[in-house]
């Protein structure tokens, strides 16, 4: 079936002559709507720019068309924390997360979502305070713990062996072997649905000297923080250096 | 400078004999809280459990507490994604974030974290839509440069010459060159401070075929993914697989 696209700003023309596809592009061309795949050959055209503005493709594009996959929360990366709290009898918990992320730079604000179910959502419901620790690859294991079980159950620092360190700032604990650790206090809170959003002011942020660069921020090589994959759920370490951000896309600049 | 620590289960005496240190624990340790770097020899002596309930390690820990570092968003990782929204004559934009996560599962929404200074706030205002489009290694040159520049003054799709596809589920376009794409009604506004919260129920999801397992779910290694670094501010690759989620933390249970 040949499908048509429009909305670009130079004229391409196709036309199935023959194995390869040919495609004939007037102007500049912006892009090729075809799936990397798909092997073509192209000309030239150096065309009058005003001669169209947009792009009038007909190539047989349909196994080459994003494909549906409904609503889910398929969102790459995602992180690995673990969230800190007290119960109301001052037992320290950790729970597992996934679903969250900075949402504020001034005031410097993380949110954190976690089921009503929890025992930590009642926690922090309580002390209105909570902890993000990061865990390195190489506690990836008690970190996944830390999300099997609940703490209505069982004293997971216990089973862990973990160390709970009361924080000096909010009234929550911290995972003492995490090499990086934020300190929130409870601003706000959101039902959404199945998930509660809670919004924590960052308070002081707590690491390890060894995961310090020379300028005394992390690096992210030495911490080594965990990748989660909502519905593949697989844990991915971090990989190499790609750039320094707010630089490597200057040279697209015309 | 002697310190001691004291809060968990079990006795742990230490003193400075000679190189190394000595640490001496009664019944069966938890965990040792010295740095990793610190080498320590140590005895075990198994006495009775009931003989104490708190740690009492002396011992100096002087450079190996945790380094407050301030009130900052540090939080790794955090993701690189493009917000992709249309303004109010149609035209398409295109604004790199790395404020944001997942908040709920049921209904499935993403939460992203915008300024009102940005050309992309007034778009989701204007349309009460977006999508979150997840750009691969090949592409942080135009992420970044999606982070770089204001839709205010620039088109940035033709600089760029990456493809606006209209969502056929919301009234906001996506970038096609993209694999994975998320398509988002805005159902919540938060305003905290700096940054506006915006939270959008995931319509659709879209990917490219050739991204896919064989389940038909993205995998993590063909999407490729970037991770961004606060404050560093640099771009990460995924790396290697390191254990399966819900799984891997099975061990640690007693």
């Amino acid at each position: 079936m040949l499908k048509s696209f429009s909305g670009a700003q130079f004229y391409v023309n196709a036309c199935r002559l023959s194995e390869p596809w040919r495609v004939f592009i007037s102007g500049r061309i912006i892009s090729v709507l075809l799936h990397p795949e798909v092997c073509i050959s192209y000309e030239w055209y150096n065309w009058d720019r005003s001669y169209g503005h947009s792009i009038n493709l007909s190539i047989d594009l349909e196994d080459k068309m994003k494909k549906s996959l409904g609503s889910k929360t398929l969102l790459y990366p995602t992180p690995v924390w673990v969230v800190g709290t007290y119960d109301k009898d001052g037992k320290p918990n950790a729970m597992t997360i996934a679903w969250g992320g900075i949402c504020c730079s001034k005031p410097p604000c993380v949110a954190i979502s976690l089921r009503k179910a929890t025992y930590s959502y009642g926690n922090i419901m309580e002390r209105k305070a909570f902890t993000v620790n990061i865990p390195s690859e190489e506690h990836a294991g008690h970190a996944d713990y830390f999300g099997l079980v609940s703490g209505k159950n069982e004293d997971k620092f216990a089973v862990t062996g973990l160390t709970p360190i009361k924080s000096d700032m909010v009234d929550a604990p911290y995972v003492n072997e995490f090499p990086l650790i934020l300190e929130c206090r409870l601003i706000h809170t959101l039902e959404i649905g199945l998930h509660t959003q809670f919004v924590g002011e960052i308070i002081d942020v707590k690491a390890d000297e060894s995961i310090l660069n020379e300028k005394g921020l992390p690096d992210i090589e030495k911490v080594k923080p965990i990748i989660f994959t909502p519905e593949t759920r697989s844990y991915h370490k971090v990989g190499a250096y790609l750039g320094a951000a707010f630089s490597i896309g200057r040279n697209v600049q015309r």
